[in-house]
């Protein structure tokens, strides 16, 4: 077994950025946990919370508002990089500047009428505790109060 | 949003057969869920069981044991494929033979005792449902009964 060593964010924060798709795990009422790949928008500053675009009323949104507990996969095997997650997710609607802030054009091709649309919204993850991997060690950083 | 096909398992075995981690995400008893990157050992033929070895006793082991709803994500942005696999985890001791099947050499650095030792252990994880999504489109699959 691998020891972890503790790791600060900004470590983390260096392994993140090398990879732009994670996948976001939440809780189904019945139980059952479902993934679903999401763009981390090119977060090359990471500082403990992921910001992802959603569509109002979906799945992944109505289960976060149900049990806020999540997690992140980030997966880059040819990068020999891995980092686990465990955070608290919230909603955040009715925040537009924020919404442009993290726009990318490529986003458009899931939302097409853009950032200002009210039903496009953002899911802030806060992590609450980081497990990385990687060729030269593995690390975890406690981010609980 | 991507309208999901139906696949049949040989689709998704297809996909699978080029990724070779993944991560396995299991939920601790106060709710939250945690990730680990496994290895699918080189799962070429896939039918909706995934396997994987295990130390007995582990944080993983006694998750299963305690709630056996697992998921497990497969990223591979390189390849543009991501597959979600909501199942049922199991743990399997005893079955020296079964283990004997599945080790690959690599396996000792985490298992330096090799197969024969009892506190390996294997984790069945049989599928429920699966997502996978590609460059050319997006696939499900209900395996529930």
């Amino acid at each position: 077994m691998t020891t972890a060593t503790n790791a600060d964010i900004t470590d983390i924060a260096k392994l993140i950025a090398k990879l732009d798709i994670g996948m976001l795990t939440t809780k189904a009422p019945d139980g059952t946990l479902h993934g679903r790949p999401m763009s981390n928008n090119g977060d090359v500053e990471y500082d403990g919370d992921t910001w992802f675009f959603a569509e109002d009323g979906s799945r992944k949104v109505s289960e976060i508002e149900t049990d806020p507990a999540v997690q992140l996969g980030f997966i880059a095997s040819d990068a020999a990089t891995w980092i686990n997650v465990e955070g608290e997710a919230t909603i955040v609607r009715d925040d537009v500047d924020r919404k442009r802030d993290f726009w990318s054009d490529d986003l458009a091709r899931w939302f097409p009428n853009g950032p200002e649309d009210p039903t496009v919204v953002l899911i802030k993850v806060q992590a609450r505790r980081i497990d990385a991997w990687a060729q030269d060690g593995a690390w975890q950083l406690d981010l609980r109060d």
